[in-house]
């Protein structure tokens, strides 16, 4: 829109509106002219990666959809929701098709096209992502040559999949499932039973009304097993014959997503429904794996689920990009104090609070760009491999990343709200959505807490190899010593601030509180009288923090990389954007100041360390505006009044209020005023 | 309900259910048995103060009451909610109703009203506080005898007020309001004007649909002044002529309030509308005030806030309460791994994250109590100097608790939604409810980021009081020196783990932080050209963490207070209760260890403080179900099916669902899919 269209469009809303006119408030654009110019193709290409084109075009192919709306979202029912967040995902598939091939070729495409989605919001990426990559990816992991029809079927949308593991009583402990399948010999079925409530299948996403295809994971004597099995009938939409399927009713957000429960009375399923490829029953009816520990056939069991923790550092990623949008532009137009009155994004108190979030964005999108090159790299050996060291690495790294991701994305989008005043508060703002969204991101895909320890295991197996005199394998943690020594802290002046003391830092770090937990495990050897409690016991402040640090210097790593990539290909930018990483590294360091009494850095190092931290805030805060509105998606994906590129945050704010119902009206209750009043004053 | 009649109403449940049934869960009942029995009595009393028995009784006489209902009001529309919460306030107000009289006698007790309706929800409570603090206070500190009918009218709901101070352009910096009072001398009336879209007042509680009444806050060239206007007609309820009110529309909670805005064309009001104590007009049209000092000025007509500001933290402590009871109910009931299965509420996980907020519960209503009775021995000096000394340092004590308070409980509620996992994400548990309310404390009644520094100012005028040789004047601060010296740090064994010690730290802390934040002030003057700019770049770090850290030491002095006097009054509590306060202060520590860097806490003993802290979140944790379901409002008020007394926690929320719209039904836009369907196949 230009200029001029957009003082045209600021009238034509004025003239049914009871508030006194407003001129055309410049105050945003004065704001990014602060700013000297960059190449924004270039950030734009290095920040979303090798699908940048795709990412584009999607946008912009619906930057003007009738059904990226979110006022119809946020007011409608949750039948209008569902339906909505439907129609946009048959809106966003059918402009990127994908093929089973395709996918084969280059398995990071599916997680881009889910970005797209995701900028609208997290329903429309997981409504997809359940049924392309949960559902898809599962039946191509386990399943053997004759379920292959259903993977095509599934790419044409005909069959629309879900994944059934969560039960209403269980949900980290997958092993202690309840949901039976029973197998019939002589009719070579299974027999499919929920015995409790508690068995019942619950918040799997689609089955509340879309999904007629699950994947049912169950929980019987040989283990863990996953069945792909039919739901609803294909042209009735019934319910099939011993399936109970409902809706899980109102959640605290994503209502766009008809998350379900399934009973099942006595199912019967053919026994093609088994995905067979590591477990099978042969004629005699005798059991077979070629993976004999039951421990190790749950991992690959819930192989699936890998592309469904990417989509979580993913949307993680959007959701806090999306608020930062709005509130950073809400930060440059909203003026308070002072004369004439500044920006309160000039504000030390408010950059300090926001720039350090707009940092962990990008750790969080670097994190990915790596994750997506290691899946690139080697999906086809994860394939062949289940069991691979390579694997279980990705898997460390990969648990760590959802888990610092998702965190960081609340707790950014929280910032966000409150930096935003009374004005966040509006559920126009958009900023309560994306919070609500991005809150179920630490809970899903695996509890963040229950999910870490994944990470912490791998670390210290890592270090038990050495006990034992074998060899690290870990790419990522051969600085891992035994006989680690803490030396000097290096930091103490802005020259010692460079990326190499900051990794020199870290592997102490890292190998300090490695040491700490592997005493901490020793010391409950003496107390616990099994391995469960020992491990349990050895996490807070100690294996969970292990997890935490390792994935900060992961990140820590990927920014340099990706941030060095973006200043070599930009003159102007490359005065600022290494401060980005830097900035990362001092404010973990100073939202948990362990580190320092751990390396023994002193008091008046610390000071430094501080002051770096504002003056790092201040200036990436002078950038922060045109950078963040470079990445940032279109103003229908975004849908805040706060957040729209033409910065009238209060004429957007009223004509959004003055369209609700009832705004001018007297209220319906008027006769409870009239009731009170004769009470209380009688 | 007897056990029996419980097992009766589950049967009943079951029996138009489609799930398989479930044994009556005796889990939570077995749970409870575990700790030692205690006076339940005495505890609460103690921890509720003074007007315990008439939170009890409005608890008793309204816990079978159907407007006390969480479903009506989850799924109403906002009309619904509006008018649901007025008649809330509607039947608390007449079970308790005040007269002017008695709250000149005792000004807490309004306080406690308060606390019966924030129980239900903050909505409730704050409904009637703006009418019955705001506004009335504001009456009462600023008018003269002539508006004293109005307090009589406001008493007998009669009038029902609103406090109108911020605008759609400004929150925080009342100074800059922009709607104008014009005086006009012929007619002794006063003329006011909403002269831009940014100056209609915005969020007005009850202006939306219920006030008749408003104080307006202007600011004309005389400063800020307040006027007590009609603003609808008390029999039509139409707005008066000149006077636009509507609806602010959905916000992220809370809708069960009215919020409105106002807008004023050419409002003409007599002289009498302007509350006139500190500033009037004589009938030669001359200006004048007792006050001379603008910025006092400002402070004075802003006192009427103060109970607002009592209300916030109190309205913190019951959403934390009453989060806290769903989770730890639901971390008793929910069971996952071990064999057989252990309550979650069982892992070290579990309680290293939930324990620490429930100390901050009792941080928060130990502060609360000093609030109170600070309130009740001075509030007549109050009324009389309202320039005194005491009145600045419970303005100081205040921000800070305001702030500490709002903070605590919504990062609290959000640790229980994280720690119930996927269920917590049903709108049936109630917490983003909890979070959503929690979440504006931090915004209203003064932003905290704004509102501490009146705190920190507070501590730093009195060192500066100390550099000009003056007397130190406060209660709070007697222990800050110019020529503080660091001791060593006096903390590395359990023996030195005492209260005195702790003080110790603290007073050590408090000194070393307000010299670092003089240090910086200095170094700004060199830096910056103005007060403002030196001030504002000293806050991040620095003035910030002062005033915090001032904030958590009081709350421990008063934690001591009255865990002691509850340890007094009961043997059994007495072995755990005193381990609350510690367990407080090495969370606040281990949060933000910067205390063990600055007063050289070597590494050894901050192992030793880590570990203390894991084990008292595990001691604790053995009594805090029973504690917590002692201080727990009723079901009704609660309104978590995860929450309730019985711990029928999966037979509620089956039910909860069951009775929602359409669970099992198809989706009306099968069309739809069908569509997408045949689109992505072809």
């Amino acid at each position: 829109m230009t200029s001029n269209m957009r003082r045209l469009d600021v009238i034509r809303n004025h003239l049914s509106s009871k508030f006194p006119t407003m001129p055309f408030d410049d105050t945003l654009e004065k704001y990014r002219q602060r700013t000297p110019s960059f190449n924004k193709d270039s950030l734009f290409a290095i920040y979303m990666g090798s699908h940048h084109k795709l990412i584009r075009m999607l946008r912009e192919s619906s930057k003007n959809s009738p059904l990226i709306n979110h006022t119809a979202y946020t007011f409608g029912s949750r039948e209008d929701k569902h339906q909505q967040i439907y129609r946009i995902v048959g809106e966003i598939y059918t402009k990127a098709p994908l093929t089973y091939e395709q996918d084969l070729q280059d398995p990071t495409k599916k997680l881009s096209i889910l970005q797209a989605l995701c900028e609208f919001d997290i329903a429309s990426g997981t409504r997809c992502i359940v049924h392309m990559s949960l559902y898809i990816d599962t039946i191509q992991n386990l399943g053997t040559a004759k379920h292959r029809t259903r993977i095509d079927r599934a790419y044409k949308l005909l069959d629309y999949g879900s994944f059934a593991m969560t039960e209403l009583g269980h949900g980290s402990n997958v092993a202690g499932l309840e949901v039976i399948a029973n197998y019939d010999k002589k009719t070579r079925e299974f027999i499919i039973n929920s015995p409790t409530k508690t068995s019942a299948k619950w918040w799997i996403g689609a089955v509340g009304k879309t999904a007629n295809m699950s994947l049912i994971i169950d929980g019987d004597n040989k283990g863990v097993h996953v069945f792909l099995i039919q739901i609803r009938d294909f042209d009735t939409h019934e319910a099939c014959k011993g399936v109970i399927l409902g809706d899980c009713g109102e959640k605290n957000e994503l209502n766009g997503i008809d998350n379900g429960f399934i009973i099942f009375n006595n199912y019967r399923v053919p026994y093609d429904c088994l995905l067979d490829k590591y477990s099978m029953i042969n004629e005699e009816g005798k059991y077979k794996s070629p993976i004999k520990n039951k421990q190790k056939r749950l991992g690959i069991m819930l192989a699936g689920l890998l592309r469904g923790r990417f989509a979580v550092s993913s949307a993680s990623e959007i959701s806090l990009r999306n608020a930062l949008t709005i509130a950073l532009r809400f930060g440059a137009i909203r003026k308070q104090f002072g004369e004439p009155e500044k920006s309160i994004l000039d504000y030390q108190t408010h950059r300090t609070r926001l720039i350090p979030h707009f940092c962990r964005m990008f750790a969080i999108r670097s994190g990915l760009h790596y994750l997506l090159s290691y899946l690139r790299t080697n999906s086809i050996l994860f394939y062949k491999d289940p069991e691979c060291e390579e694997l279980n690495e990705l898997h460390a790294i990969l648990s760590v990343f959802k888990s610092l991701a998702s965190t960081y994305a609340f707790n950014g989008i929280q910032e966000c709200r409150e930096s935003t005043g009374g004005h966040g508060y509006s559920a126009h703002s958009g900023l309560a959505r994306l919070r609500g969204t991005a809150d179920v991101l630490m809970t899903w895909e695996g509890d963040n807490t229950v999910l870490v320890q994944q990470t912490s295991k791998y670390i210290l197996k890592q270090i038990q190899r050495l006990l034992k005199g074998a060899k690290n394998t870990s790419t990522t943690l051969q600085f891992v010593r035994l006989d680690y020594e803490i030396s000097l802290w290096p930091i103490n002046s802005l020259q010692d601030l460079t990326t190499e003391n900051i990794i020199k830092v870290y592997q102490g770090y890292i190998n300090c509180i490695a040491k700490q937990t592997m005493q901490k495990l020793q010391e409950n050897i003496q107390k616990y009288d099994n391995t469960t409690d020992v491990w349990n016991n050895s996490q807070s402040s100690y294996a969970q923090t292990l997890a935490s640090v390792y994935g900060e210097f992961l990140y820590y790593q990927e920014m340099v990389i990706m941030c060095k990539s973006i200043a070599n290909n930009d003159r102007s930018l490359a005065s600022i954007i290494m401060k980005i990483p830097e900035l990362y590294v001092i404010d973990c360091w100073e939202r948990r100041q362990r580190v320092y009494v751990d390396l023994g850095c002193k008091a008046e190092n610390c000071a430094f360390l501080r002051d770096r931290h504002i003056e790092l805030c201040n200036e990436i805060g002078n950038w922060v505006l045109p950078i963040i509105e470079t990445l940032a998606s279109c103003d229908n994906f975004i849908g805040s009044v706060y957040g729209y590129t033409d910065g009238q945050a209060y004429n957007r704010l009223i004509e959004a209020v003055e369209k609700e119902q009832g705004v001018y009206e007297k209220p319906t209750w008027l006769s409870d005023i009239r009731n009170v009043r004769k009470a209380a004053s009688s």
